[in-house]
This record gives C-alpha cells, sequence and structure tokens, in this order.
C-alpha cells in the first residue's frame, strides 16, 4: 500500500484485548433489574488456596472479556440508548455538521479518518428530566443507579460479614458510608449533589460508574495528541491501555489538529466516561490566539462535544477578572492551561470572563445532553510556594456558587482541586471544599508534596492523592513520572494508573470501606503461603510483579518453592511462624497465664535495676543544665 | 589472569565518583571548632537566574568530591580517630582474631579477600563518658555535636530569615523544632535521648549526622549480599551508589558467605553510618539452626562487629517468649527475620530470649564502642490485616522499659516500628512510641499503607513514610520496588533511595523545617521561567528528569526553549503568567477596588437567581424522600 495514502496513515486502531492473568469476567444481574449485566472481574486462586475468587473492580470494558469480539471500526456496543429512549424526554435531531475548524483544518493526508459510523445525537427536551440529578431529585431510580451500585457491591447480593464493623474502624472524615449500597442510596446522593454518574445521553457504550465520597475512590488516566506528538491509533490504545490498568475514566486533552475525529475515535470505543477541557478545541478554532476566542465558538464547542458523547466537562467559569492580579507574586503564576487561556482573554478585553457571564447558558446545554460539570480550578497551585493562597481560595469559593447555580439548572456537578500542596496544607483544601461546595465530589490532580522530584511526579503526588483521598476527595487525576517533563508513554500511562489505583486503595482501607480490605488480605495469605502465582495474580500489576520476581529467581519451579529470594533456602522467617501456630496451638489457657506471669515478674526486674542505673548515672554525669 | 585465583574472584570494588550535574562540595568551618570541615553541596544555578547556588545536604561522602582521590584498597580518611582520642577514655587493644565462621567458612577461591590494611580496634574504658549520649548527659559537647549542628543548618551561620514564619506556618505534632541549630542544642536532644549520633569510635571515615525528631528526617537503604547472589564489589558499590543519590546512612543485612570480610570493605570506605542486624550472622556461625544459637555465639558476634566500626545495631530484644502466642492468628506472622530466629530459638528451648535476658550486658558491650541501639520491631506486622495488633504493642511497651535500661547504661537508642499499616493506623503507632519510648527517635520501614501491589512497594510503603515522617519518625528504612519480590538492583536501589528522600522531604516541609522549602522554591522558579537546566540539577534525580525530558524533546536547543512538550509552542499558561504580572504591576489600588466590588455585584445576581431556580426546580421535581 502506498504509503501516503490518507489509509496507511490513518489505520484501524489496534487495541490491548485479552483477560488478565488468571481473571474471568463475570456479569452479574442485580435484583432492581435482572435485565442489566454489571461487570466485575474474578481473580481465581491456586486450588491448594481452597478459598473463593476474590472479585475486584473492572474498569477494561469489554476488551477484558474473550467472549467479545472488539471491532474498532464499529465501536463497542450501545445498550444504553435503549435505557435513555426508555425514560422518554430525548429527540433524536440530525445535529451539528462538522466543520473543518473541528479538525484543525486538517485536510488530505493530515486529516485523521472519519469514524466509520454516525449516530444521531440525542438531546433533552426542556421541562423534562433528563440528568441524573433530575431524576434523583424527582426520586426516579434510573437504570444508571441500579447499575452502579451494583458495581459498588462487586456483585455482593447481601451485607458483607462484618461490614459495619471494617467501617467503624476505620476513619472517613464525616464521610457516610453504608455497609452495603442500595440503588436508593445511589439515588439519595446524587439528589443530595453529593456524587455523580457521569454519563452523556449520547455516549451509549459507556459502563456507568459513580464518583462521591461514599463510594470506592476514583481515579482518571489523561491522554491526548498533543501539538508535539501522538496520532489517533496511539490515543485510542492509551485509551484502552489506561482503562485495563484502572482508570475509572479518562480525559481526552488534545490539541492541535484532528480533535474532533480522534474524539469520535475514542468515544465510540469507550466503556469509561470521557472528559474533556472544551476552551482546547475552541483554542484551535482561533488559530491558538486566546483573545480571538468567543462566547459562540465556545458555545458550538460545547455542542459539537455534547452531541459526540463527551461525559463531562472541565470548565473553568471560577476563573474571575477580579482574582487575576491576586496571582501576579506567585512563584509559578497560573499553570492551569485552562486557567491562563482565560486569563489571557480577560486581559485583553479587559472583562469579565464569558465562562462566567454565560453559565447559565452553559448549563442548559449541559444538562440538555447531561454533561456533568467539573468546575476547573484554573487558578490551582504550581508550586508548594503558592499553596492555599488567596486567589487559589476565591476562585474555590466561586465555584462553590457556580456548583448552586449548575444544581439549580439540573447539572451534575464536581470541583476539581490542586495541585502542589505540603502535607501540611491538603486536608484545609478538602474541608474548604466540602464546605463550599455543598459536599459535590471533589477531583484533585496530586496534589504533589514536593517540587523537588521530576521523574518522580507520579511518586510525590500519590502520596498527597493518597491523603486527600482518605479525607474525602471522590475522584483522584492521576500524574505520570514524566510530568512536567514530557509526554507519557504506554509504560508511564501504566506507572501512572497502578500508582493512583494504590493510593485510591489506600484510601478506601483508611476510609473503612467494607470490603476494600478483602484483596489486601487474599494477597497476604498468598503471601504467607508461599502462592507466588498468586500472589502475582492478586498485584494490581501481575505482569511487573511476575517479571521482578523472575528477575532474581528465573526458574519455574521457585513459583511453588516455599522460600523466596530473601532469606534463601536455608532459613524462612514465614516457615518459623508456621511452627509458632502449632506451638500456641498446643498451650492451654493456664500455660499462656504462667507465661505472662514470668514475663511480668522479669519485667519488674528490669524496672528496678534500669532505676538503680539511672540513680548511679546520675551521680557520674551531672547534666550541665 | 586465571579466572579461578582468588584475585580475579574479588577484584577491587570499583566505585561511582564524581560531582552531581552542576553541582559542588563546599566544606564549611563551625564557629565552635573551624578546625572541622563540614560537607554540603551547592548546585549552581544558570547566570540569567541571577540566584545563589542552593545548597543541599549532602550524603555522598569523599567519592562526589573532585579533589579527593578514591582508594578502596586503603579505604577513606580516619579523621575522627583523632577525635576520639582527644576526649581520651579509651584504650587500643589487639581485638579479636578472624574466625573462619566469621566469614561462613569460606575458603580458597570462595573467600573474599581480606580488606588489606588491620586497624587495632578502640573500647571505652569504664567508668569513663565513652558515647554520645554519656557525653551530652556530662554535659560535654563533643566535635561530632558540632559538626552535625553545621550539617543540618547546611552552611548558615546564623538566623535564616523568615525560619521562624515557617516553623510556625508548619505543624509538627508536638516536636520542637528550632530556626537555627546550635551545638548545645544538638547535646540537649542527644541528653534528653530524643536524638542519636549513630558513631563507633571504630569508623572513623565516617561523616557524624544526627538522627532525632527535631532535625532533618533521615533515610536508610539496606544492602547485603543474600544467600542466592551478589559480590564484594557488588556491595561496596551498592553503598556508595546508595549514598550518592541520599541515603543517610545504610545497613548491611548480609548473609550466607564472606560476612565478615564483605562488612570490612564496606566500613572502611563508608562516609555514613552502617548498621547491622548481628543476629543474622550469628545464625550463620551455627549454620542456620536457630535453635542452635547461644548467647556466647551472639556476645562473640557483637564484638566481632563493634570491633569493625559497625555503628548501629538491629537487636529483636523485644520478641519475649510471653508475646508468641499473640502472633499466631496473624494473617502472615512473624515476617522479622530477626524477630523469628529469636521466635525460633525461645520455642526450641521453651526459655526468654537470651537478648531479654542478657540485654545489660549487651548495653555494656556497645557502650563500650559507642554502638547505638536500634531496638528491633520483631513482631511487626506483616500485613494490613495485622497492623497495630497486640503482638506488635506488647513489644513496642517492651521496648520502652529497654530504651530506659540502655540510657541508663550510657547507651543511644532508637526504636524500629513498623512494616504495613493503613493510613489511618498510621499516627497511632507514632504517638505510642513516643510515649512509650520517652521520644527516642523512630526508625520505621515504610510502613506499606496496602497489600496489593507488589512491584510498587516503594510507593505504597513512600505514602506511609512521608506521613508517618511528618508525625515525627526521624528515620525512614526505605523499600525498593523489588520489595517482597527479588534482590534490589542499582536501579532498585536508586529508585528507592530517591523515593524516600522525597518522602522525607514532603515531611521535612510539612513539619515546617526552616530551610526545606529552599530547594522547592528554586525548582519553581527554574521550572517557571524555562530554565530547564537548571529543573534537571535541582532535582532529586537530575539524570532521570533531564533524560524524560529528552525522551520527547530530544534536541539540545529545546533545553532554552520557553515552551515545553505539553502545550507546544504555540500556546504557553507560564507565557501567559508573565503578562498577568505585567498587568498587575500597572493596576491602581483603585482599580482593584473597583474590580472586587464589580465581582461581588455580579456574585450577588447570581446568587439571587440561584435561589430562583431553586425554588422552580422543586416544584417541578418534587423529592420522593
Amino acid at each position: 500500500m502506498n504509503k501516503h495514502t490518507p489509509q496507511s496513515e490513518f489505520a484501524t486502531p489496534t487495541v490491548t484485548t485479552g483477560a488478565l492473568p488468571s481473571s474471568r469476567k463475570v456479569y452479574t444481574h442485580p435484583k432492581a433489574d435482572p435485565t442489566l449485566a454489571v461487570p466485575r472481574r474474578e481473580i481465581d486462586l491456586h486450588p491448594s488456596a481452597n478459598e473463593p475468587p476474590v472479585p475486584v473492580y473492572d474498569t477494561s470494558g469489554p476488551y477484558s472479556d474473550l467472549s467479545v469480539e472488539i471491532d474498532v471500526e464499529k465501536g463497542l456496543a450501545r445498550p444504553r440508548t435503549a435505557w435513555v429512549l426508555e425514560r422518554g424526554g430525548v429527540e433524536a435531531y440530525e445535529g451539528r455538521e462538522v466543520k473543518p475548524e473541528d479538525n484543525g483544518g486538517a485536510t488530505g493526508k493530515y486529516l485523521a479518518r472519519e469514524f466509520p459510523i454516525r449516530h444521531k445525537p440525542l438531546r433533552g427536551l426542556p421541562e423534562k428530566p433528563v440528568t441524573q440529578y433530575e431524576f434523583a431529585r424527582a426520586g426516579v431510580i434510573t437504570k444508571e443507579m441500579i447499575y452502579v451500585a451494583e458495581r459498588e457491591n462487586l456483585g455482593r447480593q447481601e451485607m458483607l460479614e462484618g461490614a459495619e464493623e471494617a467501617i467503624a474502624a476505620g476513619e472517613s472524615f464525616g464521610a457516610e458510608i453504608p455497609p452495603f449500597i442500595t440503588p436508593d442510596f445511589v439515588r439519595e446522593e446524587i439528589a443530595k449533589g453529593r456524587a455523580i454518574i457521569p454519563a452523556n445521553i449520547n455516549h451509549p457504550e459507556l459502563e456507568p460508574q459513580i464518583i462521591g465520597r461514599n463510594f470506592l475512590v476514583k481515579i482518571n488516566a489523561n491522554i491526548g495528541n498533543s501539538a508535539v506528538a501522538s496520532s489517533v491509533e496511539e490515543e485510542v490504545e492509551k485509551m484502552v491501555w489506561a482503562t485495563r490498568w484502572g482508570a475509572d475514566n479518562v480525559m481526552d486533552l488534545s490539541t492541535g489538529r484532528n480533535i474532533h475525529n480522534t474524539r469520535e475515535w475514542i468515544i465510540r470505543n469507550s466503556p469509561v466516561p470521557i472528559g474533556t477541557v472544551p476552551i482546547y478545541q475552541a483554542l484551535e478554532k482561533v488559530n491558538g490566539i486566546a483573545e480571538d476566542l468567543t462566547w459562540e465558538v465556545y458555545r458550538d464547542t460545547l455542542i459539537e462535544q455534547a452531541e459526540q458523547g463527551v461525559d463531562y466537562f472541565t470548565i473553568h467559569a471560577g476563573v474571575r477578572l477580579a482574582y487575576i492580579h491576586l496571582t501576579a507574586k506567585r512563584v509559578t503564576g497560573i499553570v492551569s492551561r485552562g486557567g491562563s487561556i482565560m486569563a489571557k482573554w480577560m486581559l485583553a478585553h479587559h472583562t469579565e470572563s464569558f465562562l462566567y457571564t454565560h453559565f447559565e447558558e452553559i448549563c442548559e446545554i449541559m444538562r440538555a445532553y447531561d454533561v456533568s460539570f467539573s468546575l476547573g480550578d484554573g487558578l490551582r497551585p504550581g508550586s508548594i510556594a503558592d499553596a492555599n493562597d488567596a486567589a487559589q481560595f476565591a476562585e474555590l469559593e466561586t465555584l462553590g456558587e457556580l456548583t448552586k447555580i449548575a444544581h439549580a439548572k439540573g447539572c451534575q456537578v464536581m470541583i476539581e482541586g490542586p495541585g502542589h500542596v505540603p502535607m501540611h496544607k491538603i486536608k484545609v483544601n478538602m474541608d474548604k471544599q466540602l464546605r463550599e461546595c455543598g459536599e459535590a465530589p471533589f477531583y484533585t490532580l496530586g496534589p504533589l508534596t514536593t517540587d523537588i522530584a521530576p521523574g518522580y511526579d507520579h511518586i510525590t503526588s500519590g502520596i498527597g492523592a493518597a491523603m486527600i483521598g482518605w479525607f474525602g476527595t471522590a475522584m483522584l487525576c492521576y500524574v505520570t513520572p514524566k510530568e512536567h517533563l514530557g509526554l507519557p508513554d504506554r509504560d508511564d500511562v501504566k506507572v501512572g494508573v497502578i500508582t493512583y489505583r494504590l493510593a485510591a486503595h489506600a484510601a478506601d482501607l483508611a476510609k473503612g470501606h467494607p470490603a476494600a480490605q478483602v484483596r489486601d488480605d487474599a494477597l497476604s495469605r498468598a503471601r504467607f503461603e508461599f502462592r507466588w502465582e498468586d500472589q502475582f495474580n492478586l498485584a494490581l500489576d501481575p505482569e511487573t510483579a511476575r517479571d521482578f520476581h523472575d528477575q532474581t529467581l528465573p526458574k519455574e519451579a521457585h513459583k511453588v518453592a516455599h522460600f523466596c529470594s530473601m532469606c534463601g533456602p536455608k532459613f524462612c522467617s514465614m516457615k518459623i511462624t508456621a511452627e509458632v501456630r502449632d506451638y500456641a496451638a498446643g498451650m492451654s489457657d493456664n500455660e499462656k497465664a504462667d507465661l505472662e506471669r514470668q514475663a511480668k515478674e522479669a519485667e519488674e526486674g528490669m524496672k528496678a535495676k534500669s532505676a538503680e542505673f539511672m540513680a548511679q548515672g546520675a551521680e557520674i554525669y551531672v547534666e550541665r543544665e
């Protein structure tokens, strides 16, 4: 084939499929609606374990289901269209024509191929509920709510043993985690504005998920072709790859050309919610000149993306003219791209941001498709020095006001948060966000707890992410090792996702999520019993765990050996513990009491001696002070 | 050369030398004793920055000093011998003969070559102060105390501007961090048992360092040839490599053969304190059969290692017979190697641990050489399920008692801590340790905040380490990506060290250490001003930062380009911020006030509307509840 034909330039994306090691895709059917099939992953253990499979939350969609034939040219199945139509209150319509500027004016061989199928968009009718928030407020439990309840419970049909104790033993800082998630609990949380199900009615390929403080902590991965690098194929695969390793949803932060067509391929093939920052594309439409932006261009972009099925929009409507000068003395000024675009526009026109002045119209557009708000933190701190300053908190207060408007207009809302924050300044961010924004879900970038480790910012931020997740953040935006330095490749995306998965899980554990510790315990038992294969398979990243083990002990036989590389075959602390168990099992209560008595006596003797020495010592070495 | 001669098997170790990028070794001379030369590293910035060099704590010793000729066959210079002799109260003596079992009976080509020079050991005389604790209690400021004071201040000769504000703005949970470290403050902290300077009188190559809650958080790296892999050359280089990247001290956890000779090479070439777990070598001397251990073998091993110059011993004297059965119901039993060795011994003999019954004699030996105690947590939890259980806390209480004895006997003491602990159970560990052990420095392994990420346990533990360091832990024992899976290689050691350096630094920042933020701010300014080279050079790992940048933008020209790979050349948020500064600089106070008034009015309008919508919404969608 000719290398220069459009076909060869933009071949069908090839994506990663197949099950994770020792894992099966399982679908359960909620009692409240048995027509729904809710996925989870089950990890089978070695027969010697004599343990049931371990159920884990599964973000990977049909790509890890061996029974589903993946055809990226067709996109995923669209079951949710029927749910939306069944509820009514929507209409199908022709939709906006794709314009050349939607793809940055790319033509010929530079234009990314269109997705082969065009679906007519749906939109909500006025005066009828269309968003999950509106249904929740109206007391209606949607299929999405039933679905996410089942999903959060990992298929459990009843109370988990010890669930209430686990919650009581955790520390959730005022969250109200129930032992079992019911559809009505989901509805209530959404109605209170404390949780969202990002699910555009035009993204029926999506497996619904819930984001809120009383649910499992979610994580987000960012992808996007930038002006410098990347292609359509890479972007679709990045989405599939990120969700395979545990990204609950994905933001497409593309800039440059082909934004529209790339996004279509991603959404049609995405089982997870897709977020965008519409101002990025709007800026491309005015050739990157921020001062040329207009409300009309922006509005058109919102409709374009809403029709495609974007599930949430980052909108930096809290960056107001009055706050701009508050950033002048910062060490790192305005580091949010969206924030600085709007700052530049406002400075050029010396007028209030059109995102703020047109906020109600934005709400009306987003409501009609059930696009959730992700109210952007355009003034987030970009360095430790700038954390928690006047600009940041002024914006947060405005976001609180905008949350009320958006709710009043029927929209789902979450709030974005920092950034770079030292550990002792993290909790005040969470507390203020909950207060200002009426407990709307918080969605934070890290935060990075120090600036001095570029190349390791997945870790500097993973620390902050675990902490703020514990304190109440509902979704953590991942950071890759390339942060501040370059564009993440496939390996970086994986490392970022796994880092954030472990941070989110650490938060779930600390909050006392009733079923969170099941996986830790299963893995620890496998570790203790030298079931190496189970240990790998239960890991967040089985490939890396296995690979690291094999670097030291490559032979297959070592995977069943009852020793590891740390101590070698002769001595093993885990083996000794098995002996301890036999010993303890043979002890009577009298023997135990006797031991304790002896121990106490010996300790009393020690104490007496230390007092004696102390007195001596005090004589020999007279303190100066 | 014949491959089978001992010479070729055990060649002279080659080690990594040279300065870090754009860095110079600087020595300052404390006012209190100008004969001392205290090292730090200074990072030079690009002339365009117009900023002074950034001073950073330097653990790398003479290896990064271009003016020092390194000869591993001779070992490092031994200036501290003169300090010790000048103080008096010590005697040189012949010392113990090296026995075949010290090297695990290795002979011929299997025996690692002896270090070429043999120094006569020193030991303290009775009734005269020899340890830093004894001198501190006697009101004597040693050269080591003057040295570490200077070192902690990073060469500052006076109060740092804003130091008191920084401390006040931090949260140190009751620590008492001073704005400037004086030698007398150091003495007081040591006298109170709140800090230690691990510095065996037979390790005069060492650059003294202080470990305590009111000083910079320190980190530790573990090395050691195991029964399965590794060689002398590798171990010496691992020590040099780990300290190059920031390990404040190193534990030699060798098992198997050649322990004695390997350790001698390491200590003679080590500028940082070396710790060991003597029971490991004692076990080798009885062929790995725990029940064959005796007090005599152990005692002999303590003397052997103390004469060599080991600076601190992990001693699991808190693992008592009465506590063993408390571990029987654990998910992962006893995971400490030392703890399980002693448990096995106690079970076999059904008698109290000889480490406990002979504790006073241990103190007397350690005092004579000023070997510091690291009271081991042999019953630390090995899984989330076992965190903070009865066994762990029973041992910690005993460690508190032993701390008093050791202090009474004149020894320096720190306390080892967990392990695997979910976030919400970390702080109680710190609080209990401070209470039980009279604020003796805490030295923790992580803790790991979840069990489900083998391959990423530097991160699961880095989260816990940053937190517990903030809460008051004085030293963090690093964890590498290979934890639980295999032996760390060179890259793993580096990743482990950098991860723990960033965790320790995050803790220093949060505690409000007065000078901690200097480096963050310098790096953030470099980032903001597109001084890429400065950004790399100020990073904890300049090589990785540069490498990651080059993967996306390899050209040299890009290192001075005023854009980065994230946004490309056309649009840049950092550039816009520069415009914001110009704008703000041009604004009058009246203009600012006017803006704020306008903003407030607009917000009031928004509020009124949201109230109106809310009322409407409540009519349309009647809540069910």
